[in-house]
């Protein structure tokens, strides 16, 4: 077992600083690893414009085919590509991407619902096949039904660890620690391709329907941002179907956009919570947000919300949907629940709230020990055999769950129905709802534990939620429920299928709330107080303590339940519940696991003591920086030899004394844009003096320049060079992104930490203190009125977009007339 | 009339520079307005560390009492004395903030519920006691009882309008503009002083009673944000009660974190949605969120909520609370509503959205064109007569209003009553709820236009959403309703006294609503489509066109009629209709205002032409800058004749060859620092080459440093120098903030209003490019096991608070020990 305040935020160290580079997780570039010998800490040790001097010595060679996790590139780069691009388009143009952004949007929705509906579908349809069949044999012998029960689960669930561990190992897990990596700007290999959404889908249909104690509400997350991912994708070259103006989504930053719309949109459809859906985004899962986001995302999920009624409609229509009908979709409406409140029920929900904030933390905490134990031992061997384990634990799994879930209630005694209720118990070759005849004798007999254990988990939820009869469940039952369950769902979190943990954590917790209901029922004699009132508490109760999330799961609640009179208390519990999980100091699932994976995750707020570090504290002592004109064979050697993905250029300027050299930084070129330039060669130039023609930057696509996604863009292998060429220059001043972010050297790093996280970036160059201070920029002189003020043409240029009538001839003739946008254009040389 | 281009986001343009500057607005520093002579352009020129050069030409003394509106420091300045306060540090002090923080909260939340509670209780006993002598004095004649209620009514309002135009003037409007404005960074002079909440609530009382057509919903956003600023004051130190540890939320940054719970809890009182509240925020007032900020606003909304619940309680038990009762808080709850749809109601919807983003919009244009037709002519006089003519408007609205209120339903004949309805008509001696008698005859009639017209404002909304009897409103009451409430809506807001926009706008939408849910059940003949339903959809529809607010709003809605089957309808109008109002190019209400007061309201996405320009188009051409160490009668002079708040500081290095001076950033120091620092005097010294002794930073208190809300801190008048003290000199080094961002000259200015808006900056320095880079940082750097990973000792530091152990004995003995640290905290000589 490894050290215990691992879990704890302070705690959170690597064994050592290769650790964190370790297992394919922080491949990351520095651009700050490697020697250019010491001439480069300072700028005076920069020598030149074209700097030929060998690199100094390159450490490894690193494979080119092994695809590290990589940063996301949210921000713009400004080179003159980008500016030729944006000289083209014509007002017009605007409007289409806006109108296909929206489309997008609709897309995403009805794909995710449509998607979420087959998953529910297929779900109902296996689990009430297997019921049904089990049911039947247990007429003529009740160790055949189990072993008939058994066997159908062992299936399922094999068949899912087989498509997950062998076809699409991204799949496995809830999936949202990694859509929250990724919207964090964390490119993790592979995590939404096609595959992994097949895997996802198809491996959550066999979790679910095999009756492992995991739900299909984390994976539907994950589902929606494939969607989302695949959509912006741009079409497919495979198919030659990839229009140019399709892809002009197939990039970082829109793609974060629309994979944020995915995953509210999975929300809305798992929960049928469309504002919960923008919630969980807004407080989970994005990093970045946007005012007009929030409008998006939340059409997204309203077209959720009418595409799943939709569907489900038609399943109630003529159409056979087999299985599927009373169950699927609404979790639990408890309606006929309790609609008033007393000022002493606020001591049990105090109770609830600190026994979720204690279990939902142990769950974490023990999930995570057995996580590390897993990667430690389970998994250490090599490759193809470590598969197999995987399968095999899976099947293990749900062997375990299978046996406990039809032997325990064996084991109970049956209890007898309400007869003022009709469906107690329910009647044979119904193979869903409360009061679960099982084994027992008596007509009028029920067995309780099975109703929650022998039961699609839907079902057993909205059993524990029901308030249709009183004394439902004996306390034993639900102790051994939640006893046996929580130790299901806690082994079950980590093994190798598509694993949700909001049905577990909803079990769990209303399985000791309906206690603590039973108790008050029984204490205060008051018959206005329902035991599922508290059932709902305490599963809001556990899934706050496990994943601290307040607001959204406060608003899933209220659209689940539909039921708006408990709202304080609902809110209460999971304040509570939530502040004493912090206090253990445990981390939130989903971090924790984040955590164990070693993905470095920014989150919000820096650790206090980086004010008491500078910038330069952090930057690695050495950087490998280019000169602005640069020999093609020196740029290949450097992206062969290095991993970085961002290299500073910086321009010599010889002043009038010789010996006094100064230089300027231009920016960072980016790796991704370097090999784009390699392979298409037509900036090469033979002299290096050579000016270079503006008109170059339009005989470039700006697609080119963007990486699809969960791809490495064009690969070094790619890159054929002729030694003539090799010995050719390039001028990377037309690359290179021209405002680039960079702080002094003795900037505090929690405010580095603050720009660095706050804006998204990815680079961040480190320069020494500023030779004076050319003005001050406030408030007052970037509102939009006081620049148009100052520049009345930029206003009219940006309207007329006079910009996109530049002549592209190669004389360019055309742009001495409007200087200043010329010089944006291309940089002056 | 003022260029109707104005209302267009694309046009909003000053007519001039100093336009923007006029009116007391934007009397912003930009530390780049007076000259310095041409040396200052470029670092070569500024001529050392005790640059005693004259400043120039000082060409204007700016009176110091004038009270410009400023920007607020959310930026933490790291300078000395904030090291040394961090240095004082024990651990404890930190869970003492933590506790207080939430302690506040707390009390943000009580106190923001009880004064919504008070107002409720006010106002329902003012138009209770109204309605109820009205209706007395209508048994015996017509005309005395309208004159009864139109005198009430001027009254209340007369009262209203003086309160506020003689004594508290920023109270007026809706006062969400204002928060909004606060909570982007802007300090509008008085809107969160205490006589501003007591002109806020007792202006709100008399306004509401008095029958305008405003409501007490934007109003108490303010007051909520008012409170909370009162808080962050830390005391008072009339009374003596402000102690030092309480003193400590008396910042800019803590204010605005409390500001944004106010402004939470008062949407959650409004409306009683606790959620909605928090949604708010985020959607519309906030600029800067932070995850943290959810989970205390939803603690502070969820206080609220109990609170009143407790308060209503305790009014519906024995203690007598007068006509407050029935009415009051829950505005609308039409659980016997409609609870299911059907698809072909999309298309009413469709109408609905369209007509709510059209006369949404067209209610926003109308009343700018009024607002700016009011300030250019109505308010035009000299000041005391200005505000006379503002109460005289005040009481002519309220005359006006009540006059179509009482004689409209006049001329309405009078329908017959349900016989199934048992509370149709209104039992006399009932001063609230639906079927009002009015002056019909007959025992079952009732008026509807008086059920809407001559009624509170609450109750009209009431009656209009209700579902209890179909056909209730004939189709020419509805009409005359909307045309006459609608004009009285516009003519409202914008008078001097508290005014909601929420109320009016609800009524607005529910009327068309209704017309257009009569004419679909009578085309479609559905019984289960319910009229109410659609009076609800068209209040969303209209709010959502001149507010423009979209997950907000449902969600309110949501909580405000306590019915969640609707939600997908509810979404899709209120999407519908913000699109067609923003299509119109019109912007929603509240910006609209703030564009015609001229507040410099940063946006969160900059202007598309920004990015042709760069950081060195939009700083001006000289700026005022001090050397390191100057005198401080200079420093004085410089104070005394800029307005500017923040001025750079240059360190110049002599190096070897004496020709060849550079210099350096050291960062800003700001204006109020600088006050303090002078009054203070103990930084003084006598030769210019002293080395500051590192103790003194100990002897300031960072609170002296910090300016109390709507104050300017320390003012110049105050400080008195002798002769002697002026030709003394001051370290500035000391009080710079270390940690300044700076952009280079050539970074496109789309980034440069990214990352000032973003991190929500007040002085962002413009330098020349860097002279070379020292290093690139990635996320990988920054991630906090990777930094403890190399500097172990600083989490040490960090957890045990060894800073706080640092000697305070002036030799400093124990700093060499830790020597980073000394350095970080004093800055080495």
């Amino acid at each position: 077992m490894v050290g215990g305040d691992a879990y704890k935020r302070g705690g959170r160290r690597p064994e050592s600083e290769e650790d964190l580079g370790s297992g394919g997780i922080v491949e990351e570039d520095s651009g700050t690893l490697f020697g250019f010998g010491e001439t480069n800490a300072s700028s005076s040790g920069v020598d030149g414009s074209s700097s030929m001097a060998p690199m100094g010595v390159f450490r490894r060679r690193v494979p080119d085919k092994k695809k590290a996790t990589e940063s996301l590139d949210y921000e713009i780069a400004e080179h003159s590509v980008y500016r030729a691009e944006q000289a083209k388009r014509a007002t017009w143009h605007q409007y289409r991407y806006l109108a296909l952004k929206w489309a997008l949007a609709l897309v995403v929705g009805v794909g995710t619902a449509t998607t979420a509906f087959l998953i529910n579908l297929m779900v109902e349809n296996l689990a009430g096949l297997k019921f049904s069949w089990t049911i039947q044999a247990m007429a003529s012998s009740s160790a055949g039904a189990y072993f008939l029960y058994m066997i159908f689960n062992v299936l399922l669930v094999a068949s899912s660890a087989c498509i997950v561990t062998y076809f699409a190992p991204q799949a496995t897990g809830s999936g949202i620690p990694e859509v929250k990596c990724y919207l964090n700007g964390i490119d993790l290999p592979g995590i939404l391709l096609f595959r992994t959404l097949v895997g996802k889908v198809v491996g959550s249909v066999g979790s679910v329907a095999g009756g492992l104690a995991v739900g299909k509400e984390g994976p539907l997350v994950h589902t929606g941002s494939c969607i989302a991912a695949l959509l912006s994708q741009g079409g497919s070259k495979r198919v030659h179907l990839s229009p140019k103006w399709f892809r002009e989504f197939n990039n970082d930053r829109d793609r974060r956009d629309l994979v944020t719309c995915g995953a509210c949109a999975g929300v809305a459809a798992a929960f049928r919570a469309p504002v919960g859906g923008v919630l969980f985004a807004i407080e989970e899962a994005a990093s970045f947000w946007r005012p007009q986001l929030t409008w998006r995302t939340f059409f997204t999920t309203a077209v959720v919300s009418v595409t799943i009624r939709a569907l489900m409609n038609a399943c109630k229509g003529e159409s056979d949907c087999g299985f599927f009908g009373g169950g699927g979709f609404i979790i639990f409406d408890i309606n006929d629940g309790q609609s008033e409140y007393w000022i002493y029920e606020l001591l049990p929900v105090l109770i609830l709230g600190t026994l979720g904030g204690l279990l939902g933390s142990s769950f974490n905490y023990v999930n995570g020990k057995l996580t590390q134990w897993r990667i430690k031992y389970l998994y250490k061997n090599h490759h193809s055999s470590r598969r197999h384990v995987k399968v095999i634990e899976a099947m293990l799994v749900a062997f375990i769950t299978s046996t406990f879930q039809f032997c325990l209630p064996l084991a109970f005694s049956c209890r007898e129905c309400d007869p003022d209720i009709a469906t107690c118990p329910r009647p044979a070759g119904v193979h869903y709802g409360n009061f679960v005849k099982f084994t027992c004798p008596g007509d009028n007999q029920y067995n309780d534990l099975a109703t929650i254990f022998f039961n699609t988990q839907d079902d057993a939820i909205r059993n524990l939620l029901s308030s249709e009869m009183e004394q439902e469940y004996s306390p034993t039952a639900l102790v051994t429920f939640f006893c046996f369950f929580f130790v299901l769902a806690v082994i079950t979190y980590g093994i190798s299928v598509p694993s949700g943990l909001f049905v577990p954590s909803i079990l769990c917790g209303a399985a000791y709330g309906r206690l603590v209901g039973m108790l008050m029922t029984s204490i205060t004699g008051n018959a206005e107080i329902k035991e599922g009132t508290y059932a709902l508490l305490g599963a809001a109760s556990f899934i706050a303590g496990a994943m601290r999330m307040t607001v959204s799961m406060c608003v899933i609640i209220l659209e689940l339940t539909n039921n708006l009179s408990l709202l304080p208390l609902v809110m209460f519990v999971l304040l509570v519940s939530k502040a004493v999980a912090d206090l253990t100091g445990i981390l939130p699932i989903y971090d924790l696991h984040i955590h164990i994976k070693k993905i470095p995750l920014l989150e919000h707020s820096s650790e206090r003591y980086f004010r008491h570090l500078s910038a330069s504290d952090a930057k690695s002592k050495t950087c490998v920086q280019f000169g602005r004109v640069e020999k093609v064979g020196f740029i290949l050697d450097v992206l062969k030899s290095h991993t970085h993905n961002g290299f500073p250029v910086v321009e010599a300027h010889p002043t009038d004394r010789v010996t006094n050299e100064t230089s300027t930084l231009l920016g960072i070129v980016l790796r991704n844009h370097l090999l784009v330039v390699l392979k298409k060669k037509i900036s090469f130039m033979k002299d290096p003096s050579e000016v270079v023609d503006p008109v170059l930057a339009f005989q470039y696509d700006l697609t080119e320049f963007t990486k699809p996604i969960s791809s490495q863009g064009v690969k070094l292998d790619e890159i054929r060079l002729t030694d003539e060429e090799q010995n050719m220059y390039v001028d990377l001043k037309q690359f290179v992104n021209t405002s680039t972010y960079a702080v002094q050297e003795d900037m505090s790093l929690a405010k580095v930490y603050q720009l660095f996280r706050g804006l998204g970036l990815r680079h961040l160059c480190v320069v020494p203190k500023a030779t004076g201070v050319l003005g001050v920029i406030t408030r007052k002189d970037i509102v939009p009125e006081h620049v148009e003020a100052q520049y009345p043409e930029v206003k009219h240029l940006s309207r007329t977009n006079s910009y996109g009538k530049l002549s592209r001839s190669p004389s360019f003739g055309s742009f001495s007339k409007t200087k200043d946008l010329g010089d944006s254009l291309i940089g002056t040389p």
